[in-house]
């Protein structure tokens, strides 16, 4: 048995449960242990960062699995990267706790191992805090000099492309929060709320390829607006090709809800766009990850994001995406950033 | 007149009041603004990276000054940085905060950035939440490859150092929670608890001079304790020898309080050994920097840490410095860690 006495420090706390995230990699020269990390960018390459902090209360429910959790607070940082199409190599944890709960300490750590192991990154550093509940990581990954996917690259003529389905995360969400009498058909979409798959692999297969990208942290009309706005560019996209599980689709049918797909938030797809002239080449993509890109839309020079319905009706956009500061307080599990 | 209501996203909220400090850099291809920074480690050097977490009401006073809170979450991180050699380039800030009050952000950005820009340091990402006050700040650095100043260098007969004076903000910090007599006296102390400065200098010129380096978080016990046990070395410093402050030194003379000293923390200066060969070069260091440099003691084989007092006897140490999870509840300015 291990007693509680037995977590002497936060140094042991971090080494114990996180042992195995520390695990050796050729460009770590010194990782968990001294006053900093000492970390190798192969040459040529530049260095990629994004840091995202999650809050209970705000990004998360109090009662959500804490495997769940450490899946999800790594995961919206490796979609910052996805969204460079950047290889993701190290990470940094700091993590602030009410107490030491071992048992949720063992799963939050399982949830974030699982996920860093899938994709080989280890953790090279972190802090450990008492305080209220909040948890923040940074990704570090790498690209070639010059290849990264950025907003900013959109022409017009591009097409626009998403991939995986939408608005399954925040129907979750609502099913749950507005106790819809559908609920239970909904609880296959948990996973997509509390585990999403960031699109590492695509954003890799997408250098060179995409124009411009970014990851569905806060819905496509927000996050497509972003695009939009750093490319000087407008777009039209057709709402019967956006892609939808068969659940959202059910949903949608019934309900004539399109917000939850448009700006539901928590997705972590990637939007991207890229020439015409790459289709082929991203349907290769697609079928070699075996991983839906559709194409929902075109880049137009013309500015603003015009939404057409089947009937060739535009659709009014409804509210932007969460921002933290402009609503009011609801729970999301959206980890919003790295847009700062 | 600008209205709350201008502050319509978080991105924003960043973005203005941290402009002063997305200056501009040679290395940075891509600062605030996309999914991710791009950043440029010059060929030939390591990348150094550190971590820190603040949360208010464990490691400042709610009523803290938001200006000496922004100079205080970067110096830690910078501090860190020092005690490896690195030179300081880049910084990322996770800010949670339970409302957005423009004239708290305008100070606390003011308080980091004069740090910052007194170090050259360019913020280059973020996130900005809502929930319990809580800032997390990464720091990016770089030393040439392999000259990094590590824990685990100290050899047998190496001179051991410390820069400055030691206790200085623990005894203001002290002389507030228990209301000592002599609490005005120790006003002048107040910015070695609030502003600390990381000797960023310091820790540069060591390069190639000091084995090993650490700085004083947590006290020199605690922290000299860390070098000992990563260099499988032991020490004797002897009390005389421990630099201090006019006000300590009077403080420590009426009280005959070691403990202050020695275990108090967060003094943010460097604790380093180097060859006795060193000697001349440190003092010519601390001359050049300005910045006194005292040795206090000598590595030994002989594991351990011995204390010696004037009369020749050996002092017995107190508690090992502050550690969130196994004492209870303080205040503390202590900006623990990189050590993870």
């Amino acid at each position: 048995m291990k007693a509680q006495s037995a977590i002497q420090s936060e140094f042991d706390l971090i080494r114990r449960y996180f042992a195995g995230l520390t695990r050796s990699r050729e460009d770590v020269s010194l990782g968990i242990g001294d006053d900093a990390a000492l970390l190798n960018v192969p040459p040529g390459m530049e260095l990629v960062v994004s840091i995202d902090t999650l809050v209970e209360g705000v990004h998360f429910f109090p009662d959500v699995s804490p495997a769940a959790l450490g899946h999800k607070v790594l995961a919206v940082n490796l979609s910052d990267l996805a969204a460079m199409g950047a290889e993701p190599a190290w990470i940094t944890l700091a993590l602030t706790l009410p107490k030491v709960d071992e048992s949720w300490l063992t799963q939050f750590s399982r949830g974030f191992e699982a996920l860093a192991g899938r994709h080989g990154v280890a953790l090279v550093g972190g802090d450990t805090t008492r305080g209220p509940l909040s948890i923040t990581v940074q990704a570090h990954g790498w690209v070639p000099a010059g290849a990264a996917l950025r907003r900013g690259g959109a022409r017009d003529g591009d097409e626009l492309y998403v991939t995986g389905t939408l608005g399954d995360a925040a129907l979750y969400l609502a099913s749950r929060n507005f106790n819809l009498s559908e609920q239970r058909l909904f609880d296959s979409l948990r996973e997509r709320l509390e585990r999403p798959q960031p699109r590492v692999e695509a954003g890799l297969a997408l250098r060179g390829i995409a124009s411009s990208a970014i990851d569905i942290s806060d819905g496509l009309i927000a996050d497509l607006g972003h695009i939009l706005a750093a490319s000087g560019m407008g777009a039209t996209i057709s709402l019967d090709r956006i892609p939808l599980s068969m659940e959202m689709a059910q949903w949608q049918r019934k309900s004539g809800d399109w917000q939850t797909v448009l700006a539901g938030g928590d997705d972590y797809e990637l939007c991207f766009s890229a020439d015409r002239s790459q289709g082929k080449e991203i349907t290769r993509i697609s079928e070699e990850l075996d991983l839906p890109i559709s194409c929902i839309g075109m880049i137009e020079s013309q500015s603003g994001l015009r939404i057409t319905q089947p009937d060739g009706k535009l659709w009014s956009a409804p509210d932007r995406g969460f921002d933290h500061f402009s609503g009011e307080s609801r729970f999301s599990m959206e980890g919003q950033n790295g847009e700062t």
